[in-house]
């Protein structure tokens, strides 16, 4: 239907005659010659209608009408050239225009900077798409796909699809269900993951298993989450966690490199779980700035404030602080309330050193002498304190730090930082955990059951699991988790001595998981992966400030769908043919094998 | 873990030192000295367990114990090489054993040639997999994967993922439905294909799109019917059929190259379907053999025989066929039966070329004498007829024609056909539909209710839709449907007329495609696709006879997993938190947003 994109168009192309098909993005007119940019997948060329009667046609033309023009490619003329768009040094004088589809007038402009809400742009998300940004974020993530796979091809990985319609597979959230129509009062449920999937194929012998794979997950919709996301899912056989690592790393350069113009250092350095708790409050640090916590629990040991007599006390710095109008040191406060905190203690630190500020008086002489050096403060800046349980505080203070760099302007917006966050706990006490809890037990698992602790942990982790290490590897990049892996348990005994931490009894094991510990009773291999969670690295990759923006069709918050409406009420009808309130019944004996017999003729996959 | 893969040791490498993991694939002893072979992903090695500690701690292994092994790799003795395997020159001398994990004993032995049942295989699947065949099918489907994504990586085409999560795309067969916890009362449906999805993409501007998509199809399940398959869908913008069959042609010509080894003969020819249907009764007939239909119409228009004076008589000659025993020949009228005709007519052509059989005597004797030679037929062959409706006769006579091959050996099995089906209609009336009907017409849309009908058709097809032909290709290679496709319709008002047709009145339409027809109204493009069936032509790739063959982890018959057990029932619990049996309740008007803005801080992707 056309001999050229149009944003393919060059000066050289000058005298010839060419077809163009696409969209009039913009129309001007200048005293009867209209000049419109004319829009396709390539980018845009200027086409000129000049002559008397395409003037004339040219004049019904309005905004996004999808067009089909001939014309001949001549160089501008001096000085109109546009430098900014690589077709900028010809137009295209039409001779024939033809349109193959009319516009109503737009629910909004398709500009660069849009005005109008995201729920008005995610209805209309077919318009969207057509505006250069969204375009090129999805353009992007298909790059990506394409560039982790040649990394895992080189490297014999297999690409693999598992079912997604299969049985829950726990792993800390809700399971979205599936009535079975052939097997009324049965469901199937959408995995969370192919973790499962993954580990069978690894005792099937695959050795290299990869997968971009879709997972569900019904969760309580906040910012930024989607029911269905995406995974690059990996698994390999006969590794320890360096051999995972490692190849994580050549995928995880490959994507920056080619997509962000920039080199990985690797390898990429590792913290400690507790590290990073430590200094940064948080496992996933961000780390393109400083602004350490300090652990001022053995500090004010002796401290005659009561607010300070803790199991943990620690403090972070916020440089210029002590110049905070009180108001925002109230907004502070706020802040902190809104968190769950009674509130944030601070003290400032005066030009000459000395300290004020409500908790500045309640500290002994003693402590307020060593203070700004125990924190490393500086005259002129704001020390803040948390005090209470450790975990708690910490994760306070790692938000405070993370709000300072903010408001500091220290997050040099170019930079990129990586981090694996290594030896995590295996357990964490469910009163502390968001997810869903898996089994029973006082604990849950901090990455999923399947986990395998540190080799010192193997044989005891029973004994303290608020203490034992998970051979576990999250990566973090600029303070967001875009991965997480580990060496599985391949073991049906260990794995069973996990589930009992957790709280699952024999039967429940067996009842949820007794495929995954039958497999494992014929020669498991060694084996451990990591999943990458591909809309994030898309939204880090193109610079996009949310993943609905590298999600084609994302769902808005409580899992709407504002293009086509989905969920949507059923019928009657509808309900009553996929079985959703039968009884279960017990599977009649042979009843598949018939149907397996039975004959089909039409082929299911094809149009 | 290992220092070599096991199946790349040479002769070369003779004389080093080398750690090797896999399993233990055949023990035999040899007074004292026990053989084993090592299997691992990349082939077997033979090790050999010599020294006396060795060969005692080598005792205990049994097929498909998992273990870690270090030796010296050695020439075999002269005489003892095995040519038949790329290690067959050596062995290695093991120094070192390590038992990585046991195995029980086997289900069943993994031998190449099984005699135990699919449903055993299944149940047991990842010990299926360590068969080379079932290992060989899941690679080479990888690598289907990898060949088609790069040429249309090459050519452009951007992949996008479409969501699962979706509405009702009514195209044939049943949803399958999942409620919507947070929206309770409604539910959300997976898609039967992306076809709206990628619709919307066409608007969208993206011009070429692609993926391997995950599809849904709730169907009562025949053989070889999966409740999800997989198809590689294509979109293109600004394109004719002549466009999508040609990159059409360069997917499939790649895969053949590079999988098969067949290079297939391009532009592959095209057939109309009327054409197909009188010649072969199928609108996938399979061109590896001869042996068409004659139509006799014409020829018994003036037959006193009550049964032949119908709307449509036709034959299809059995070479040699005049030699069947009696009870085969009852053979045929069973089959017939069990396909639901009354019989099979038939005439025996005698050496002398005389006429036998119960047809023959009433003919006139004109009939008799022209016979053989209206329908082609030798001496020693045996006609079937069939005589009724032209449809109904001519699908029978194309199964007896498939019937016909598979007993006379004349299908070729190293041979591949291929053939494009063009100009099928657009409608079919619903009686002869096995589809579930999209709207409460008396026609239903033979491909889909997007399908655009020929330019000739446009303005008509309201008229007599049972001649109307749609833009429509169908991709067959020898006898199976490997994909489809269309020009589609891009016009409101077209897409309108189309499902008055199907009996969609207008309210029903906005109510099931609204923000297709609202999407319409933004200058839509001309654009088509296609859809190729993956699984089905992995399975012709592999050589497979079922498309379990190329599934991981496939269902069997009813949609049942024998390895997870899904579906399975479900708790009164999840079924109230699942809101199962909840009342719809309209949308809380800014619920959505409130979601939105809630705070969330863990990476819902990673593990």
């Amino acid at each position: 239907m056309r001999t050229h994109e149009a944003g393919s168009l060059r000066a050289d192309h000058a005298g010839q005659s060419v077809t163009l098909a696409g969209w009039v993005a913009r129309r001007r007119d200048h005293g009867g010659v209209i000049f419109s940019d004319l829009r396709d997948a390539s980018g845009v060329a200027q086409v000129v209608f000049r002559e008397g009667e395409m003037a004339e046609r040219a004049h019904r033309l309005r905004a996004e009408f999808c067009v089909r023009v001939t014309g001949e490619v001549v160089r501008r003329p001096e000085g109109n050239e546009n430098p900014e768009i690589p077709t900028g040094s010809i137009e295209v004088t039409v001779t024939d225009l033809e349109v193959l589809s009319e516009s109503a007038p737009l629910p909004f402009p398709l500009d660069e900077h849009l005005e109008v809400g995201e729920d008005v742009r995610l209805r209309h998300r077919y318009l969207d798409l057509r505006r250069a940004e969204p375009a090129r974020a999805i353009r992007m993530r298909s790059e990506a796909n394409r560039i982790a796979r040649d990394v895992l091809h080189q490297r014999n990985f297999v690409e693999v699809e598992t079912p997604t319609m299969t049985r829950s597979t726990p792993e800390g959230a809700r399971d979205f269900l599936i009535p079975a129509r052939l097997q009324p009062g049965s469901w199937y449920a959408l995995p969370q993951s192919p973790q499962l999937f993954k580990q069978l194929l690894m005792v099937g012998g695959l050795e290299r298993y990869f997968q971009i794979a879709r997972c569900y997950r019904d969760e309580d919709f906040r910012a930024d989450r989607q029911p269905e996301f995406t995974q690059l899912d990996i698994e390999m056989s006969f590794v320890d966690a360096a051999d995972v690592i490692e190849i994580s790393e050549r995928v995880v350069a490959a994507l920056w490199s080619e997509l962000a113009g920039y080199e990985i250092p690797t390898p990429i350095p590792q913290l400690s779980y507790a590290e990073a708790m430590a200094r940064y409050g948080t496992d996933k640090p961000d780390l393109r700035f400083g602004v350490e916590l300090t652990d001022l629990t053995e500090y004010f040991r002796e401290t005659p404030f009561r607010v300070f007599q803790s199991p943990y006390v620690g403090a972070v710095v916020m440089p210029g602080g002590a110049d905070q109008p009180r108001r925002q040191l109230d907004a502070w406060q706020e802040w902190a309330k809104q968190r769950g905190a009674k509130g944030l203690a601070y003290v400032l630190v005066g030009s000459d050193g000395t300290l004020s500020g409500p908790v500045a008086k309640n500290l002994s002489a003693e402590e307020r002498e060593g203070l700004a050096k125990a924190v490393g403060a500086a005259p002129g800046d704001c020390v803040f304190f948390a005090a209470g349980r450790a975990a708690p505080s910490r994760a306070l203070l790692g938000a405070v730090r993370l709000e300072i760099a903010e408001l500091c302007g220290l997050v040099d917006r170019q930079a990129w930082s990586f981090v694996w966050i290594v030896d995590a706990p295996m357990f964490e006490a469910v009163d502390d955990s968001d997810d869903v809890a898996v089994g029973s037990g006082g604990f849950t698992a901090v990455h999923h059951p399947f986990t395998a602790p540190e080799p010192e942990w193997a044989e005891e982790f029973e004994r303290s699991p608020e203490d034992a290490l998970a051979s576990a590897y999250d990566l973090v990049c600029n303070g967001n988790e875009i991965g997480g892996g580990s060496i599985r348990i391949h073991r049906w005994e260990m794995q069973q001595r996990v589930f009992e931490v957790l709280g699952i009894s024999r039967e429940q094991a067996e009842e949820k998981f007794g495929f995954l510990l039958e497999a494992f009773r014929y020669g498991p291999p060694p084996h451990g992966g990591v999943a990458f969670g591909w809309d994030r690295i898309c939204m880090l990759l193109t610079g996009a400030e949310s993943l609905r923006d590298v999600i084609a069709f994302p769902k808005s918050g409580g899992g709407f769908d504002p293009l086509t409406g989905a969920p949507a009420p059923i019928t009657a009808a509808q309900r009553k043919e996929a079985g959703v309130d039968a009884k279960p019944a017990a599977r009649a004996a042979g009843g598949s094998k018939e149907a397996a017999n039975a004959e089909g003729e039409r082929s299911q996959e094809s149009e």
